[in-house]
């Protein structure tokens, strides 16, 4: 057999946004564009994604709000991302997939620099120690009112299937109103990675935006 | 009732250094000599100490050597550290208690840095994001050949007893001899804070010797 060609590398795509927002329907619907469209893709999200960081995951998302402090929390999802990364995220890129992550590093400087008022400066700095420069080719931040994601949150059966993974959920409001604020300048300061999408649309209305982004930014054929 | 006066904070010696070396009597005759000497003690251990800090370190000590990256492991340690240090640590010296902590900062330094290459001052950088200046008032060194450690650790019935908490005692004896120099070097870098003493000794002399370090360095009344 003849050798293949290299193949390109992939692009890594991240949604964001607060709770009930509908990052995991849309990260499904463009997964399923992207594959009609012959791409070879990889779904997966934060915190988890890797055998390690899935056992990282159950600290995380179990138990009181109080179980850990800002840093601590912070240097817990940094662990679990370092072990995404490694074992799937980059092993992905180089073959070629393209990678959908349903929440990534976006996310942290959100909930604990934002909602809970950790140093953003040290935030970024823990980013590069971990992470060097590996960045996004591409974020979607789903903007929504967290009145209307908390709502939508609590009025779906996927939630109560959810068992007792609902820590981040039951935070105040003010919280997740700073974290809306967040991921707005967020996107505000890096346009050139990061789209910020009105999620107060339809599903379907908002996949064609997201589509659109997608196309117009990386290339892809939909 | 009246007011009691504030009470003095309390001193943190940590106690460094390989597999064997006999940190965990070494720290036990401490604390006896210390409570003897009327002063109210804290025993701990890194990884772990505190509740959340013990369930980090179930995902360090078991499982196999490969199962983290270096980086990724660094993490858990901090993770760990900065939950111990404000559940357990600061809030007994804040009390006055001294608290001796079997392995802490030094460790990750030894193992992650020397041990497993990763850039120290990655590590260094880490540590001032995680706890500031936060640094032992004494750290004693237990200085050992590996190969001693290491036939000591086999040869002892609590190393049966503790099932699978093997990994590190597992890793090749060159890793264990880096780390040994890990240790030295940092003994040399900070002989206002650290004292390195010689492990071959018996445990009644090193006991003294380490005592005696204590009277000098932290006036207790030993």
């Amino acid at each position: 057999m003849a050798d293949r060609p290299d193949r390109a590398r992939g692009r890594f795509i991240t949604f964001e946004g607060g709770e009930g927002a509908g990052k995991s329907t849309q990260i499904r619907m463009l997964a399923a564009a992207l594959e009609a469209a012959g791409q070879s893709v990889c779904l997966t999200r934060e915190p988890g994604g890797s055998p390690g960081a899935e056992q990282i995951r159950a600290l995380l998302v179990t138990g009181d709000t109080e179980r850990w402090d800002a840093m601590t929390e912070l240097l817990l999802h940094y662990a679990a991302r370092r072990d995404h990364v490694r074992r799937l995220i980059e092993p992905e890129l180089e073959k070629g997939t393209w990678v959908l992550c349903d929440r990534f590093a976006d996310s942290s400087m959100a909930y604990q620099g934002y909602g809970h008022g950790l140093d953003r400066d040290k935030i970024a700095d823990l980013h590069k120690i971990v992470l060097g420069t590996l960045s996004p080719d591409l974020t979607i931040i789903l903007d929504l009112d967290p009145k209307t994601g908390l709502a939508r949150t609590r009025a779906t059966d996927e939630a109560r299937r959810r068992g007792d993974e609902d820590r981040y959920e039951r935070m105040e409001l003010a919280f997740h109103q700073r974290m809306r604020d967040g991921f707005r300048d967020i996107a505000a300061a890096a346009p050139e990675r990061v789209v910020l999408v009105d999620a107060e649309a339809d599903a379907n209305s908002l996949s064609r935006t997201i589509a659109g982004h997608v196309r117009e930014r990386l290339g892809a054929a939909l």
